[in-house]
C-alpha cells in the first residue's frame, strides 16, 4: 500500500492514510543514510506504538551520476532488496504501508516499489497532496483555471528546452531548482514569464521562504526549491 | 478560507480542512442551481449542526456561449455578488470556509472569490487533493518519476495542438473529454500515446469507471471524464 502523507505540513494528511496507519503493521519509508525520512517525521505522531518500522536508505544519492551504469545498478538492486523486504512481509499476512511525500504516484520512489510489488500483490494507493499544491497554497497563489494549459518542468532542462516550455504554457512549476536557478532565470526572462515567477523554498514548512524571482538577489537555492508561474490572473473590476 | 475538500472520496479529507469546518460559522459551496453541491457533498458528515450555509448558485453553466459578453457579464456579476455576500459575513466577524472540491487554487471556482477577498480580507488556503489524482491512484497508474514534463490539457484545443503537446510531454492528463473525445482520440494516435491511454469517468467515486481508452467501443464521455496518460515505466527485470 502506497499512502502520501502530504507536502510537509502533518495537517495536511488526509483520513485515509490516518486509517491506513492505524491499520499498518509496517510502515516502510524512504531515507537518504544519516538522515531522518521526511515521510517519517510527518506522521510521527500517529505511529502505533508496536509498529514495525522499515527504513529505506538510497544507497547512493549525488555521489554517482545519474546516467552512470554504476548508479543504475545500485538503484535497481536496492528496489529489487526493498521490494523484496516488503514481499516477505506481505507473505506472511502482515499489513504494510510505505509512507510517500506528497502523492504516490507523482514524482515519487514509491512507484518503483509498485511496478515490482503490484503485479505480485493487492495493492491500495491512497492520494496524496502534493508539494506543488502545498507551495501554491502557503503562497496564496491561484495556479490555473479554465482551459489554462498546465506543466510541470524540471529545471534540469537545457536553457533553450525550458524557454520553449515556459513559453508554451500558461502555468508551469519548476522543480529540483537547485544550481540551475541562473539558468531557469534567462529562460524565465526570455520567455517573458519572470514578473509574476514567484521563487519557494521550503514551501509548507513554517521556515518557508517565497519571494518574487525578480526581487531575489541572489542565485543560491537547494535542490528542493521550486518556482511557481501563474497562469490565469484575473482582476477584479478592470476591463478584461 | 478556501478550503480543498478532495477529490469526492470523503476520506481524501485532511485533518485541516476538518478542523476548518470544525470552526467555520458560514461555509459557502459553489452548485448548480437544482443540483447539490458536491463539496457539501463530500463534507455532509462533518458540518457543524449550527453552520449557516451559503450556497452559491452559477447564473450560467452552458446556456451561453462561453466566450460571450453575456455569458462573462452573468459571471462577473455573480462572483461579484458572491463575494459581496462572504464580505459581509467577514465583516461581521464570522468564520467564512469556501469549500472547493480538488484544490482550491488548481482550476477551481474559488479563484475568483479569492482575487476580490485576498486584497480586503487575510486568507488562509488549505491545499487539496486534486482530481487527478484521486484518478491515479484510483487507477493505480505511476504517472510522472524524474525528469518527466508532466502537462495537464483541456480537451477543448484544437486537434493539432492537442497531438503537438501530447508529443511534447511525457506525461498528460486531459480534462473536459465530453464531446471532444473522437478529436482526442485522433490525436494521441498521431502522438502515438493512444495505446498507454487510460479513460477514467468519476475517478474517486464508488461506481468509478476506467479502460484503456483503445479499448473503449464509443466515443461517449461526460464533460468530467479525464484520460490519464502516463510518462515514466520501468518494467523490473527488463533490460533497459
Amino acid at each position: 500500500m502506497g499512502v502520501g502523507v502530504g507536502p510537509g505540513d502533518p495537517e495536511l494528511l488526509t483520513l485515509k492514510a490516518m486509517r491506513a496507519l492505524g491499520e499498518a503493521e509496517v510502515i516502510a519509508h524512504f531515507a537518504k543514510a544519516g538522515n531522518p525520512s521526511h515521510s517519517r517525521t510527518i506522521v510521527a505522531r500517529h505511529l502505533r506504538a508496536d509498529v514495525t518500522e522499515l527504513p529505506l536508505y538510497y544507497p547512493v544519492t549525488t555521489e554517482l551520476p545519474k546516467g552512470s551504469a554504476g548508479y543504475r545498478d545500485l538503484i535497481r538492486d536496492f528496489y529489487d532488496g526493498a521490494a523484496g523486504d516488503i514481499a516477505a512481509h506481505i507473505e506472511v499476512g502482515r499489513a504494510v504501508a510505505v509512507i510517500c511525500e506528497g502523492d504516490p504516484l507523482f514524482y515519487g520512489s514509491y512507484m518503483h516499489l509498485h511496478a515490482r510489488l503490484a503485479p505480485r500483490f493487492a495493492t491500495e494507493i491512497v492520494a496524496g497532496v502534493t508539494g506543488m499544491s502545498g507551495c501554491w497554497s502557503a503562497a496564496g497563489m491561484p495556479m490555473a483555471q479554465g482551459d489554462d494549459v498546465f506543466t510541470v518542468l524540471p529545471a534540469t532542462l537545457p536553457e533553450d528546452e525550458l524557454a520553449r516550455r515556459l513559453s508554451d504554457a500558461d502555468a508551469a512549476v519548476v522543480m529540483k531548482v537547485g544550481r540551475h536557478l541562473p539558468k531557469l532565470r534567462r529562460a524565465l526572462d526570455r520567455s517573458g514569464r519572470l514578473p509574476r515567477a514567484l521563487y519557494v523554498e521550503r514551501g509548507t514548512m513554517a521556515d518557508a521562504k517565497m519571494i518574487p524571482l525578480s526581487a531575489k538577489p541572489d542565485d543560491e537555492a537547494p535542490y528542493f526549491a521550486v518556482v511557481l508561474v501563474p497562469g490565469w490572473e484575473e482582476r477584479p473590476g478592470e476591463e478584461q
